[in-house]
């Protein structure tokens, strides 16, 4: 595996075969492997896997866990190395932004709402990046997990609207063995959190199964979301939504390409997920 | 000359040669020519070059003169075969941007000043349809005018700050024999008007004339090139200032690297003009 610690040389490098990005923030675990090998299939048996290393200041709202974001620097290379990636890039702040920095990327339909309400700047960060990112190693596809539904929707609008030539690979949301989306803010949870955030999953499957049983309103949906939700003592709901899969815009009557989204704080940890609904 | 009139068919080049891009919105003219002869200096015996002529309506503020923005698309064919353009990139709006297009790219502080100021929002449209025709292209070089000094200050920061793989190449303003820059919008001056219009010049010489005799008040400067200006009736200045080359920032004392921009209406046509002071 080469590790490439500059944008020099990340971008001096020749590029013959197929590259397959993914992009994190590092604190890799079970879904990063999951996108390494989607990533890996991708490329095929001639091209090349990278995965990018970098917590993006430009992405996290002021007071927000900027700081304290986990970043274990020789787990993740040997995470890396195990998984049989090719290239891992890992640049400092530095050689990322500079401090006069005034261009950013800014998407301004997806980004204004769920996500982009509560969290300001927070896609101008993403987008700004991800942009760099695909500059900078010049890949042929990049992998995204539907867990962050919405950045993925936002990434794919950037790439069409700015005509990046890069294939946009969705990777469906892996899960703990209770239900529980595989985040590296996870490891946030207390004992007693972790536990009661199953109730996410439970409310979110809650949401499919009347859907499924052919419940049209959405308040009404919402509603029993936020009730199952509410059974957890220690969560608080920040949002919980029925949009539209497409326009990310919300929706009263389940159409097909719904997607029900949520967000909600464990303590100081705030967790999001979402589902299709059948 | 290969013509290639859809993004799709642009996008799928196969790129083997250096490609040296020179953007355009066509009504081509002799400082198009200088900028083609560069772009193929640059691209050296083995290279290639490419024009897009696209007159861009996210850089038109509303009520400007998108509409009458003049398209002599034959003539303008013609003009890049006998330049020996290699390849000639003119796609419809409607390939270039989706109705509901929503991301754009936002250059925050070189754009705050002069025409930025005169004219809100023309720097994200020109950000935005360069980082397209980057990504469309994907040419190694782009040369771009010192006339337009600001869009070249901006479109640099932007590949720096978005690590666009391509260099900028700047080239000299190349004037009339009467020393007007030339622009395709000088052909919407009447024939007083263009008498006048070489004022802006004389203005910018006086300017220079001055720092080289050592004045380093640039409120003395300014005020001696708005006189100057102001001898001519047809003249109304929109701005006339000294900035820091690099920032855009006003200055108030001469400096090394200062340049004198000034921005002035004949009529309805607005007409730019710079100088670096000595």
């Amino acid at each position: 595996m080469e590790i490439l610690t500059t944008v020099a040389t990340a971008r001096s490098l020749v590029k013959n075969k197929p590259l397959v990005l993914v992009p994190t923030m590092g604190a890799l675990h079970k879904a990063h492997l999951q996108l390494i090998r989607i990533a890996r299939a991708h490329a095929g048996p001639d091209g090349e896997v990278a995965v990018s290393i970098f917590v993006n200041p430009l992405q996290f709202e002021p007071g927000s866990d900027y700081q304290r974001y986990p970043r274990p620097e020789k787990a993740d290379e040997d995470f890396c190395r195990d998984a049989g990636v090719d290239l891992l890039f890992r640049p400092p702040v530095g050689d990322m932004y500079f401090d006069d920095r005034s261009t950013f990327v800014e998407e301004t339909s997806l980004s204004s709402v769920l996500e982009g309400k509560s969290r300001l700047g927070h896609f101008r960060g993403v987008c700004t990046v991800v942009a760099k990112l695909f500059n900078i190693l010049a890949p042929d596809a990049a992998v995204f997990g539907e867990k962050d539904f919405q950045q993925l929707a936002i990434v794919r609008r950037m790439v069409r609207d700015l005509n990046f030539n890069i294939d946009i690979i969705a990777v469906p949301t892996i899960r703990e063995d209770d239900g529980l989306a595989c985040s590296s803010r996870n490891q946030y949870l207390n004992v007693e959190e972790r536990k009661q955030a199953t109730v996410l999953r439970k409310a979110l499957m809650k949401g499919a199964a009347m859907a499924g049983d052919g419940e049209k309103s959405a308040a009404r949906i919402v509603s029993a979301v936020r009730e199952t939700i509410e059974q957890a003592a220690l969560a608080r709901i920040d949002y919980a939504d029925l949009v539209d899969a497409e326009s990310l815009q919300s929706i009263e009557v389940v159409r097909p390409n719904s997607l029900l989204a949520l967000a909600v704080f464990f303590g100081k940890t705030r967790l999001i997920d979402n589902i299709r609904l059948p």
